[in-house]
Formats: structure tokens, sequence, C-alpha cells
């Protein structure tokens, strides 16, 4: 093989996130050579012609020649993909997930023999479209990405992993992996579920789409976006995340009874108390 | 008065809206002197140095010398200021409010004597911040204006009212007064109410400002946006728009207790179903 400077990784996904961490890498000239795996042809042809991989390669073989494995697939498929990617890579090759939930993952790979090859990651970054053609060079720039259970990975695969992170602008930090699926209900997914309902509210009452064209401001848009978001990819989420999920939506119902209790009695102090407290987000954001 | 080009405007309330809309026209050449009055002298002197108005004046003075009118403060104070504007502006003047609930507006101006003179608008345009600082020219760029009771306004204010609509790249259509608020429950109030709950919810429970910093992606900042908006500006309409609100907030709770009941049941398919329903939303926006 000739002399390269960057490595060669494979990427197993190559939608929206595994796409965009692929043409990210390419373009920080931290990967030389990126062969693709993905279950859908139609998305492996599209993702060679955009050159998010250079070769499209099954996923034993594909894995046997990196140096790096990255797996970007909906939850549910992490497992699978990943027991299998840990059983074909060479000894010191990094295999990492880009996947939303970690508890579960983390439990499942514990005992692994090859867990020290492991890093468990989840890019807090994306948006409400998927696929290929989703994907762009810029996605995970100056973007956060949480890593979990770091002590369970051996330092060269840890290492790797942050290097590639580096290399195109994230910020790391660490937590424990349950710790990680609690907050990430919170500060992640419960906005997706808020966002699919107020879609659904709105489609129920405004059959008349030209109405809300006609009076659909910026506001609107920005706060029902991620309701355009991918089932195949949310509904694993929403269900190996049940427990959190189910808290966050009963502390989200709350809050909205208070907002619902003011209006009703009319207290425009309540009102105002209401609206200053939810201000603070923008100290923060 | 030397030969102008453009009209002379009053703006009442020099904050995003009506800071913008004066820039715009500006930009446009569609108006050549803007007299600012603003109730904050810290509004009026910024708006001044910012160029959004040319002078500060009191309102029946300002009215007395402008062949335009707009209104835009918080909408339980727009009666009063309308009342005051109509009282002073010269015959065949316009004159506009900018208020993001026309229902009760439109009733209680329907037997003024200059109800012909005044135009009731909605422009579907806005950010989470607030103030003359927050103006901009480009705001109401292809954005939608929705008039409310045209019969009842002259022809010869419509006509005006429209031009400078059309002269900053806004999209007209109209309503009537009752449908809009509505209509603007569940298509931009509502989204106010959800973000801020959203707020409210991660701010009950990420107590640690650090996390939020962590794992916010630009999917969370985009639904949690519009919580950072002026109490003083939504206030009021919340409650001017109670009945229509407590129908809508009622419609999204019913949408969420869907989710959650087929989260509790961890019934994957309910889940795709609702999330697939509510993408339709993606082929409106």
């Amino acid at each position: 093989m000739a002399q390269q400077q960057g490595i060669t990784m494979t990427v197993v996904g190559l939608g929206l996130i595994g796409g965009s961490f692929s043409l990210a890498l390419q373009e920080a000239g931290a990967v030389s050579h990126v062969i693709g795996v993905d279950a859908q042809p139609e998305h492996a042809a599209l993702a060679l012609s955009l050159g998010i991989a250079h070769e499209i390669a099954p996923l034993a073989e594909a894995c046997a020649r990196s140096q790096a494995v990255v797996v970007a697939v909906p939850v549910d498929r992490c497992l699978a993909v990943l027991e299998a990617a840990l059983g074909a890579v060479p000894a010191g090759a990094l295999v990492m997930d880009m996947g939303s939930t970690k508890h579960l993952l983390c439990q499942q790979l514990a005992a692994h023999p090859k867990r020290g090859q492991y890093v468990a990651a989840h890019p807090m970054a994306g948006t409400e479209y998927s696929g290929p053609a989703a994907a762009f060079p810029g996605l995970f720039q100056g973007k956060k990405v949480v890593v979990c259970e770091k002590g369970l990975s051996h330092d060269e695969a840890l290492t790797q992993a942050l290097s590639l992170f580096q290399a195109i602008g994230m910020k790391v930090s660490f937590m424990d992996a349950k710790s990680h699926d609690r907050h990430a209900a919170y500060i992640s997914h419960l906005s997706h579920i808020t966002s699919f309902t107020l879609g659904l509210a709105v489609l129920e009452v405004e059959k008349d789409e030209s109405r809300i064209l006609d009076m659909a401001g910026s506001g609107f848009a920005s706060t029902v976006r991620l309701a355009k978001s991918s089932p195949a990819m949310w509904r694993p989420i929403f269900l190996q995340n049940k427990t959190n999920m189910l808290e966050a939506l009963d502390q989200y119902a709350q809050q909205l009874q208070r907002f619902r209790q003011a209006l009703e009695t009319a207290d425009g102090e309540a009102l105002d108390r209401l609206m200053r407290e939810a201000n603070a987000i923008g100290r923060i954001l």
C-alpha cells in the first residue's frame, strides 16, 4: 500500500451522520481512504457518487482493512454491527458508534472481549434531513460530542477517536452512559417529540394547507422543524430511552399545565413569571 | 416642504417590528422621513442613533405631520395608541397596527368615526429578540402579512398599506379578524408556548448549565429559540387570544398524550405512524 497521510476508515451507514463525518474528515485530511458499507444499495451508490466513500465493500472485508470503523446506523441496529465490526477489525483499530442512546449499548458491550477497541460516542449534531444527499462536511464544525464510559476504552482507541473529533472542530465532553441517556432525553430527544407534537396539533386543525402557508413565520418553522425528522432513526431512540423519555414528557406536561392554568385564570403575572423563567435559556444558549 | 419621493411616516413603538419596518421602507425608498414615538426615552434615543427614526416627537404632533402611522406596540396598548393616532392624523392618512391579535381590536374600532383610515395588519415575521437594536431591514423580505376586515378600510388606506408591504417584499393575504385569531393561535402563538415550556422543563431538571451547553445541538436550539421571547409582548397576546389558546393547548396536550401512550406501551408502529403523520408538515413548509 502506498504511503498515506490519513488512515483508511470504514463508515457503516452512509446517511446524514456517517456521510457528513466522512466528508469532514476527508476535508481535514484526517482520512485518506473511506470504505462505505450500507444495507441499501441505492444509498451506497449515491454515497459513492457524492464522494462520501471511495469504494463499497461488505462489512467484514471493509473492517479488516481499516484503522477506524465508524458506525452510524439507527440505534436498534448498532449492537449487531458493532459486534461484527469488532470481530473483523485488526488489533489496535478503533470501532466507534454515533448513536443517540448509549446506556443499553454500553451494557451489551461491557463484557465484549474487544471492548477496549470500542469508543461510545454521540455527536450533538444533525438536521431534520436524512440519507447521503443530506450529508455535508460542515455539520460537525464547532459542535459538541459526548464520549461515554471512556475508562473502558483502551488509550489507543480513545486517543484516535479524540483526534478524529478534534480534526473536524468538535468539542468533546465525557459522561457515564446512564447519565448521558437521561440528559439526552431532556436536551435532545424531548425537543423532537415536542416538535412532532406541534406538527400533529397544527395539521389536525389546519386542514387547509394554504392557511398554514399564509401564516407560518420563521418562529413556527424553527419550532416545528424537527417534525420532519426520520421515523426510522427516532423510533428506536425513543424506545431505547423510554424510561427517561416518559419522565421528560411528564415534566414537560407539568410545565405546560402551569401555562394553561395561568392562561385559564387570566393571571398575567403568572404568565410573566413563567416566561421570564423560560427566558433564562437565553443566558445559556 | 420640499418635494420628496417617499412619504413622511410615524412609527409608534421603535422595537424589533416598528424599527425593522422603518428601516425596510427607507431602504426601499418608500418613505423619506420617519418620525419616531416611543414611551421609553432610551429606546427613542437608540432608534434615532440607528437611523430608525429621523426625529422623535410626541404622538399627536407626529401623527398630524404624517401620511402614514404605523403602530407596533404590545397589543394591550394598541387601542389607546390607535385612537389617539386616528384623532390626530390628517384626512386621508393611513393608520395601521402590526399586532398579533386582531379580533378584539377590530371590534373596539368597528364604530370609530375614522375606521376607514385604519388597516388591521399582522406581519408574520419576528425573531426572539426585541428593542430597537434587534431591528434589521431584511426582517420582512419574503414574509407573509395578514390584513383583516379589509372591507372596513377605505380603498385609499388599503391601497397605501398594500403598497408599503409590497415595497418591502411582503405577500399579503386577507382574513376576517376572528378567523385570524384562531389560525394565529395554532400557527403562531402555540409554538411560542411549546417553546417556553420546553425551556421550563429543561431548566427545571438540568440545574447544571454546563450540561446543557455540552449537549445542546442545533435541534434543541431551534426548538427552544422562541423561549427567549419578550414577556411584555407575549403576555397580552396570550390573554387577548385566551379562548383560542386554550383550545390549541388542549389539542396539543391531546397529541402529546398519543405520543406518551405509544411510548409507554412500547408500540413502535404507533410511534412510526405519529412521526409519519407529523412529517407531512415538511410537504407544506
